[in-house]
């Protein structure tokens, strides 16, 4: 039974995402849709004829009978809006990054439980099959310590204008990252270049160092000539690669990599490494849309209380590396202490 | 007609190749093999019952018979290797990178120099069809301005004792790069990590920064489970990917990209940018094997006294940018200038 | 100005996505919607509320207000529903194949030009930008002569059971042969196997041979553990290949081939066959959705009553070429002439 | 130790792989090398100084210290040169096919075991661990009911000009199909095309059917712009594929299929058959060269009087299918009964 009414901010290129699967969802119910465009709010109206379209957000935070909000907008409006949301009384589902900077993230986060009210951040890929494989596999063990993480983001993209490539791609990678290592990142050191004349990068890499020899690694583009979404992640005992491309085969895990003796730290003979090269296991992955499994989850976490996996706590370490990644591609790859 | 007799010293993994190769060539000639251990040589011997062969280089340096000489042995010993058979009169042919310090290189070169004897250092990439077609390609300026330079050399590939992932790798693409691109590099970031006992590091990203917004960045790694040999350059108007591990097609063209009105420097509108995909262009490419070109190219600068392509200039470029990516990497990603 | 009314007559794979082209389509409105299924018809009301169903397709074809139907039902439904649709003076547009057998689909030929009404073979294959690419291509005559046409399209697929594999999958590829290729077709022989109860084949194989020395081949199987969508075209000059599942480069022409010196027909020399192996070129393909271009292309010959490419003559040879084939199938190879 | 003296006749494009495999064995001993071309002959003796060469074979024939003889030479001599190798007394090791007809196969046959005598076929893929591999897989009986074996070979490939493309790919595949398929197969349907002057087949279909519903299908042709050498085995439990060109992952097992209740033999209800998609599964293969297993093979069998797995029967079998084909294929896909 539809008892979650939900209100919708942003109708652009994410929103009608939202929308489709809130409608679809059991749970919830979509009251209101807004946007400043027209335009978009016609197009709504046309598909959904039963859901109210306004210009005005604080219409629809206003509106007493919604229980939840959806905020599909400019990432440098989500603090704004996720704020006014929340002091409204209403949950939220807000797009990736959580916000612009760490002290806005801080200050949503303790707003949200301060009113004990869910906040979800939308890290999509967490909520699909594939990731949620992999983290299950690493949680078994059975990859042994965790090497690296490295991971490619690069495409002939959107150049968007607010934020540069880091803020636009990598949250999706470092959101993986957060889900699937559990250790604490150090420090961050990323470069990267702009050919725009607005100045903002295009291409950054990213270094995030751990406590022990664990290293991540995230290369976004917005200039590449060809599409590769693809994360490995090394381990001491197996290896994992996703491939985001793959429609067939989107995780594959090796039974490969090296074998030490530890016994003699200072050895420097081959005879103390061996490879291990294996079979590689291509589990079946669930192909539930990634956002129906989530909106489902948020409408849990609302019924039932719970916390949600992606929540303000995530979406805030996601931009903590964010915002130092930033940081230290503005000075020429300074390294960045976490 | 062989009339340039050539000695060998390095019988190990490279060696065999260099071997086979001087001796199909029509003007070289294999007079000597030279190796620490008895087993290869007799390896040698048996299939090339007519080669001289021994354990002590000394001996085949004193040969006055021997035009050339031709190095194959651990990095650490070039620079001893390389500068003894300059002082004795040979032309030398030696494995990639030059020497393990920009001093030892800059040596080298000036003993070449003086002494007036080819010196030319094995970047076997510059050699093969696909990187010719690529550089000509670059050449003509199709691509236009170069944007970015991204290289990944991937595999669980063979833990080296005496030099780390960036010496052992890195290698191939920054010679790669210094023959395409012909900016100088202004500056290297690198980071990295070791999961071995003796520290040495097998995952390793170095950025390299020029005058102007081209960016080059190297991804080396011992560790993966895939084995990956990638490289794509961005350019203002066209941009080229070459992957080395596709038989069928190495160098790909693409007529893809972004048009920018440079007019409006402050403006951030959309509508200043337009995306370009258009086709994708294959070129066919000359099969021949590297080592071959390479090796003919070498007699060719001996009898007429050509500067080979990848001379010790070349060679001390590739090592100045290896070494300050080693120094980088030691203090944990400081920028050093170069 | 939508101002041809349209209903469709089956809601369930395919017809949804008809009724979301139709209503998207600026010429078109949908009126009415049929199927048995009080479920699916419930599905559609929900997402077009202004949308009139019903059960019975009778009371569609009554409406005179409706001047085209689109029919999406089995295929042993199609002679009958589009025989009374065209009876009732309504333009058609009908699901591939045109017929369950050859006859059938002469009548409806016949009726739709004596009603001098547009008939059009939802063939939607030629309406994507890659077979209009492939067409262009081969019309200027670079390719040469047609040697030989070979198609790939096997998958994990649902079995169907009113009809075999052939008269599933066949149509797709047969229709595009149909396009590309001009000659006629002169014989069939067809080989499969069913590993099922019901003795529905759901591996084949069909050759057709033409006048020339041309020859196509189709493989269909419902039992692949892959998905793979390919054809192959061999020409004297050039060839190509289409990858359906390739989103990046679908289309690739190869400058390849062999020469010969048809001078000597006699002459067994090797000497007399050259081979060519050079460039590959991928064209950029337009990426508009089939059934929207099919559908404007529907509505345009309506409007100027213009002969559709996928004309019912179009799906009668096609139709053709599936009889034969599973005449020569169910006789176990057996050659027909067509 | 080297006791077994082998004589090498036929020094083209495949006997230099098999001397040097010779060479290397430790059991076996180049004693003789034979061709007709002068030039070829340098050539042997160039690499191994100590090799006896003739241009007569009969010379070879007559050594009494020659204990085997490996042949490759084109087909139509197979028949007589093996003969009279088994006749003086040698163990024969012979290029794929066998013969040319199958009664050439049989006199051959019944000759070695007259004379009790080896007669290794050298149907090279036998000998791979990928092929060992998918055979050792199916032997479990995990695949179940073999439902079809689809194999695809083509490729821009040198066409002969005593044999037609049938001939010479298919041996390959039917030798891999009869080591992995133990049913007896029942008949043959070929197709093809030739589009060179003297009119040898370069294109071509063949159709196996068996006993039950296994059907078997080869495509072999020398005028594709792309090289594919694919495998496809579905079973009624799971299914393999052996993609020969895929470096890294060979040999790949899925557990897919359909699954059915065979209770109810006349039902049609979709209900009765289900889909499995699970995972797959990339065995790891040794990757010995193949060549070098099968003369291992070889030596075994001579010394210790052992059948080899390839032996005349099995090059009979092929020839077998081979004469059936060729048969078809003349006469436009007549079926041939086994």
């Amino acid at each position: 039974m539809k008892d979650i009414k939900v209100g919708i901010i942003g109708c652009g290129y994410w929103g009608p995402n939202l929308i489709r699967n809130f409608n679809d969802n059991q749970h919830t119910e979509i009251k209101y849709a807004c946007d400043l465009s027209h335009e978009r709010i016609d197009r709504i109206r046309l598909r959904y004829p039963f859901v109210r379209t306004t210009t005005d957000y604080k219409e629809l935070l206003k509106d007493k009978d919604i229980h939840a909000v959806a905020i599909a907008t400019p990432v440098f409006t989500h603090y704004k809006l996720v704020r006014e949301a929340l002091e409204a009384g209403k949950h939220v589902l807000v797009e990736k990054p959580l916000t612009s900077s760490v002290k806005e993230a801080e200050r949503l986060v303790s707003i949200a439980s301060r009113k004990k009210l869910i906040l979800l951040v939308d890290h999509t890929f967490i909520y699909t099959g594939a990731i949620r494989k992999v983290k299950e596999f690493i949680a078994t063990g059975e990859l042994g310590e965790i090497y690296y993480f490295d991971s490619v983001r690069i495409n002939l993209g959107l150049l968007q204008h607010d934020v540069n490539v880091i803020w636009d791609l990598a949250p999706h990678d470092i959101s993986i990252m957060d889900f699937i290592v559990e250790e604490k990142p150090k420090s961050v050191v990323a470069t990267g270049s702009s050919h725009t004349p607005h100045g903002i990068e295009d291409v950054a890499y990213i270094t995030v160092k751990f406590m022990n020899n664990l290293i991540a690694h995230f290369h976004v583009n917005w200039l590449s000539p060809v599409k590769i979404r693809k994360i490995i992640i090394g381990g001491s005992k197996k290896m994992v690669v996703f491939d985001d491309l793959d429609p067939a085969e989107k995780v594959k895990i090796y039974d490969k990599g090296i074998k030490l003796s530890k016994s003699d730290k200072n050895s420097i003979y081959q005879s103390l490494i061996q490879y291990r090269t294996g079979d590689i296991y291509t589990p079946n992955i669930d192909s539930t849309e990634a956002l129906k499994a989530e909106i489902e989850h948020f409408a849990d976490c609302i019924k039932n209380e719970k916390t949600p996996i992606t929540d303000g706590e995530a979406g805030l370490r996601v931009v903590r590396i964010l915002e130092a990644a930033n940081k230290s591609l503005k000075r020429a790859g300074v390294k960045i202490l976490l």
